[in-house]
């Protein structure tokens, strides 16, 4: 499904210089990063492996936000979701260094770091794209 | 913050027999039980009790969209809003039972019993003072 | 990423009855769904439809929910997952109906009415199968 | 409820000189401005104030994730926590500003701004007391 793009072409709203084909990209890179953390924090939990449990659930409910702001077009301010995207990028890289110390053992903890770094890679991309469009905190 | 009263008493919209004290008091014990929920799912998952943390995080999430639909005045359907209604109260009873189980050795989890059969109470009183306009299931 | 088909073959929780690969796929109508409710409830928002916009609020929410319940696997008690099952279908079915009446002007409706058919009806394959595992409410 | 000073009173963890008063207090903050918030985007939508119903319904998101964060002690990462308070902070002022220009006709917006602009003060006390703990990003 390709909403976004559809959505884009046919809207009538600035698009501030954005790519919709980026935009759908990254919107699924964060909703696979926030199913991969919520997998990732209930199997932690079952192992006791609490720090990487909360920031699994942490970054699980960051990605779901950042989406959300994402596909709510009349609400974008650029300064609040460039603040946003920064604030993702930020806990999905943490989520990742902390699943990365136990990826050995833990194949959960091997697949939500995979889908962290995704994550960040497409946020990353976006924010170079949008530079324009987007100030810097 | 009576939020709830003051939008009710200033709205144009049917009530459907709803009492704007008792929403109030609903929503009150929905948000302190999510909290409560949030908090004790943390903290399960540094002791390794996967199925408590589990479950109290599903109630976290459930009773933050009750919470939401009860707010959400426009998109009240009385049939969805009694079925949400009643997993709600289903998930609060089975998450307070397992917190039940432990609730002698984690402070966390009797104070999370607390808040979801707290929860579990306004929902049935409003459930029955909403008998008249909500269809049960 | 075929996220639940890896965790469920390497699992070694009793998987009750379930087709991982039908868990996947309702993941993935969930989670369109709720994109697109997202989309749709702010796309009605600033043409007005207040009723709709409320409906598709409600309908991210409870699909959000219901696909985070699925995912964190420690925590299932199948009561509970059937009774929200079954109102996340209602939910998806009232939806749907109200987006339907203006599927022909609004776009955004059209979609998103199509995304809740395919999750109502992804869900309603994953409840028929689980039907040995999952009471009836 | 006084749930966080209790939590953090019988924690062994460092709290990171973090005051459990303050703590509580900025938790009620974020809670009545995403109740408020999430009635504000309900009701803008039914008047086609798309602007203010989008960002009302980011600002509930945020506030969510903001609470969320705060409540799984164990998934603090003290750069990540300072980049979602500020991020927070940021959304909640936008959110207000908005409201702020149609609160003379809106009582859900007058209410909402309000909402907003108290969880701000208490996220900037925070954040004053935490300035030895959190590195400003």
């Amino acid at each position: 499904m390709d909403m976004m793009k559809d959505a884009m072409s046919s809207s009538e709203m600035p698009m501030q210089g954005m790519d919709p084909a980026m935009m759908q990209e990254t919107l699924e890179a964060l909703s696979a990063c926030m199913q991969a953390c919520a997998m990732c924090a209930d199997a932690d939990a079952a192992e006791g492996m609490g720090r990487c449990a909360g920031m699994c659930a942490d970054c699980a409910d960051v990605c779901n936000t950042m989406m959300r702001m994402m596909l709510r077009m009349h609400g974008w301010d650029m300064q609040v979701m460039s603040s946003m995207m920064q604030t993702t990028i930020m806990m999905a890289r943490a989520c990742s260094a902390e699943c990365k110390t136990h990826a050995e053992m833990a194949e959960h903890c091997r697949m939500c770091a995979m889908a962290c770094d995704q994550a960040v890679m497409a946020m990353e991309r976006m924010m170079g794209s949008m530079s324009g469009a987007m100030p810097r905190a």
